[in-house]
């Protein structure tokens, strides 16, 4: 059944595999005359590139995105917006080292399971450069909402967490380190840790924490398609990702109702925000802010034992230029789906009352 | 837009206000010729029903379901199913203490938001009333799934946790005690904390823990429809939700790449299971293992400070019986909406090859 | 897979079996704030109602429609609108003739074939009476549409046609006669008939002409979505219905294109409208006008050989009261389809242009 | 409000504007392990081509369609087929004769209205070259169901009908004459006939029949998605296609019910085949067959009067070369929108019953 797209007003849908001739999509929905920049788009992919940093896989893909529509002289046209991204050398790989070998922890069993076929070059559609057309669709989202702020970064790697609460960071220092981390020391030492990490062959997990301002109230589709409900679907479809919190989280469960509840000000905000920026699944203005948890990456530059697709054991170990940590590079991706999943229920939200 | 269907082959919509005429729903997309036991339906909806132990709210609600269509000599017949079930006493009760006051961290203030109308009465379709519906349509689920055992259970009130690993569990302890923790000592301190919060007018949250075992292999629909993102929606579309996470979720993040990878054993098994049943968003037939985070109760017994739709500083107090915890009755939910996706899904997987 | 649900935004999902407890439906997505005149809902109903003149069936059902939800204090909520109808007398019928039989031209043979079980009371799912549903939601549909004007008529019995354009009708005649037809001559004639048909055991066909005026402009989604594609999709799904067409239909083919393209005034309007007030799937503004055509009604007071579900030949005849014409009482349900279709798009068009 | 996919299961999205880059789409949901011969859908795509015969449009375009993802050693992977069609010379057109003027029955004045910007470029979006996307889906569709046969033809030109029911013809003629219609005679009238007309300046309409062979029993899903009603939605999206009707259509409205009625064999085929090979919504395994009707091309050769988008009256002629009679291309892709139809409901129909 179909499972390759997302939203339902303001709307994506992706096609490509890794190592195929290109990837790509279509956004259906973007409402007409809205102004896209395309190189904002493109810097967007940027920060998501591989080889960007020396602490993310040294793979070169250019990523660069190719519009083929639903643009004219530089607004939307309310048809839909095709697009492209090439990849690069898709051709000049050997895979014979996964071509009938299961991956410990990654998709190719299951897969194989499902459809009984499996393009295994680069990981085909399960490997993590599909995001790559949602960072393009959601810096389009980005356009739509021009008011918000979405920012992403990265709060753990590993054990390693930034103690710091979100009001407390500045995030115009997001960028200007190769984790992402908004706090100098923090990532200096996370980027310590992985290298050391990639020098033993290994990898490991993080967390990313998203912080969204400027949300307008009332967005949210009772019951089911609660704000938070969509935002989290759109995390945990990432590629990685293990597990979703937002406002007071797991560690909200804690807590008693008297510690926990939100009391107003007169003007309809509130002196605190356990909530999240989201009550009864619809946003009431205040910050959105959620978490994501990324797993360590199961690709490793160790020999590992496995099995083949005939169930025989088999030994096999990473080829190649992969990320020891998927955070940093996963920052933007983050931003991205928040992106879509706002602009889609702002639009959703266009027919709420009359 | 409309927010109260959830599932594309199996699909529920549910309609009605906690103090309406009454709750309902249609599913429709249930194989024809499925044997439905509307006997089993009813010991779940009993299961989630208000009065039912000396540790929930103690409001009366028979919770009676009624089916109108869809089964004809106990089985189904492939046409949409719809029930309702009917409000006790939807008409005695006295609302002038919430009909312009907005309480703390409910959904009044952003329905109003949203809306620019409420129904107030008694939290109008933000109550989790409506999640009776979803126990109706998830024990059908359960019917169609006939192999799959979905255990849900407490697996902590407050601070206090079920210490023991899941695989150590007694699964049919969880109905032995009114917390519905399988461990009966935790249960016992479990309850006796309840007890004391609610003698204080307080709530606590905590959170519920699901496992999933005979999962057939291959459901999933990647890249937006991961199996797991559609658990988490799923999850998080419950009131009072703030997280979800599976396998080793957030904990996860800490480990390195060669502790968090599962071996293969020749038979496609895995030696370990960190990754919950599920590898590229697809079941490996592995069990599927995830936790829920419960906010607590907003409702208090207490007095305190909000504001009204005027922006008016209130004082309110919480009237009427209301659940200290809600985690007890939210066991049946969280096996609903479980049931709900798997059976989603497996209907969906029908047609991932020829 | 499920298919009784019918609209994107104004959504409507039905339930129910001819002869089963109930019929209903669910409404999700009827703006919050909307005046809803319950009265003016079951004044279209029995419209609709057999028993409602001498030329339809005589069979008694009161058609009562209740609300459950989504309406308070006499304004849509934003919430989903539940509603029943009861069946009368659902239990006392006599069935044993159908059961195992297959009536030719109906759907028990293809109900068998399709799902393998079937509840053969009155034709169960396949009945017309679910049409009752749909003329609740477009009643509703119909107050959200303030200004358009809907106007179905009859415009063919048999070989007896009206022969005036729609520019030269009195649409307050239409409902001046049973036969719904707004020219008392054509009219009288056609009751005349439709009575001599009856008595002869038959039945016969007809179509039905619906003209809206004051339709907004650009209502219609490109390019699979175009206004007229969902009209036609609603007219078809209407029992009985084998034909659709719009503007100059298919006379139109006929013509050249110096004849049929209709020039503009200089305000936008057109000089002639062969178009039927859409062009490209939009709508233009102009009248949006449409012919339905509707099969003589399959089951006949007469004897007929058929097979039964053995595959055996049995002789069966139709009992109880049945119409012998179906357009008189499909002239609401046609105005109900548009409706649902132009509420709808109306409700998508919002999000079309920044 | 996305409109520009289509389909449930198998599904269709498309992209694209006559003069952009490119046109394509994505197809989401086709059952991995499909042998898929990418020579059959060129070939389609050829029948579809503007420049295949002397009385169609003489542009060039080599419409040669590129897969980007999906299939994998000439097989479908069960992930997202991704396509292009690369849209020749598109730079090189001179279109200040429409840019600002509304062509009389054409979709400028409608875009402008909805969307408030128009890619006036040929057309933009409401150009029918889009309609290539469908036949390259709907023929990757044809190879899914591999025993149906599908045969589209030109039934009528104008006023020159082909006299012939469907069971007389050979559709092996079909594509013998450049007309499309299977009677040798008929079609050299008819070539004549276009020939005249082009000649004038002028264009003229027509209808496509199709007849649908080997369909299997139980495809479609009452009461709103019913085979007809999904088919007539289908071709009522295709550009200029003014009605639909199937078996007995308009005609069978003027019949008695005693006439109408389909009887039985005993093997539940039917003596008579008016119900079109669909009872209820559902297949029953006869021969489907409905026909299209097609408005004359709007654009003329001609000079007429029109407004522009001030609202002046202008005068206009259409440049370039453009197609007197659309139906002779129109065959191809009444054809792939049947196959998408029936290949979608195929697949719905998996989960019917246990």
């Amino acid at each position: 059944m179909p499972g390759n797209s997302f939203g339902k007003i303001f709307k994506l849908t992706t096609f490509g595999e890794s190592h195929g001739v290109a990837i790509g999509g279509i956004i259906d929905g973007c409402p007409a005359r809205l102004d896209i920049d395309t190189k904002k788009v493109q810097n967007d992919l940027d920060r998501r590139r591989p080889g960007q940093s020396s602490i993310v896989t040294q793979r070169k893909e250019p990523d660069t995105v190719e519009f083929l529509s639903g643009i004219f002289e530089g607004k939307a046209t309310g048809t839909p917006i095709g697009f492209v991204i090439k990849n690069a050398n898709q051709k000049s790989k050997d895979y014979s080292h996964i071509k009938d070998t299961y991956r410990p922890s990654h998709a190719d069993y299951t897969y194989d399971e499902k459809y009984g076929i499996r393009d295994y070059r680069g990981g085909g559609r399960s490997s993590a450069r599909e995001t790559a057309s949602r960072v393009v669709a959601g810096s389009i989202a980005k356009q739509l909402l021009e008011k918000v702020q979405i920012n992403a970064f990265v709060s753990s790697v590993g054990k390693l967490e930034l103690k710091r609460g979100f009001d407390e960071l500045d995030f115009s220092e997001i960028e200007k380190n190769p984790v992402r981390c908004p706090d100098a020391e923090t990532a200096s030492e996370m980027e310590k840790y992985i290298k050391e990490i990639r020098s033993e062959g290994d990898t490991v997990g993080g967390t990313v924490q998203c912080i969204i301002k400027n949300v307008p109230k009332g967005l949210g589709e009772p019951v089911f398609d609660k704000l938070h409900a969509e935002l989290g679907k759109a995390m945990l479809s990432i590629n990685a990702v293990k597990g979703f919190e937002y406002g007071s989280g797991f560690e909200g469960t804690k807590m008693r109702g008297s510690e926990h509840n939100d009391h107003f000000n007169k003007d309809g905000t509130t002196k605190t925000n356990l909530s999240g920026g989201i009550q009864g699944g619809i946003s009431n203005g205040m910050d959105i802010y959620f978490k994501v948890a990324f797993k360590p990456v199961a690709t490793l530059m160790q020999k590992q034992a496995t099995i083949n697709s005939k169930g025989e054991e088999v030994e096999m170990q990473g080829k190649g230029r992969h990320d020891p940590c998927v955070v940093p590079r996963a920052v933007p991706i983050v931003e991205a789906m928040a992106a879509l999943v706002l602009a889609d229920y702002f639009l959703q939200n266009k027919t709420s009352k009359i």
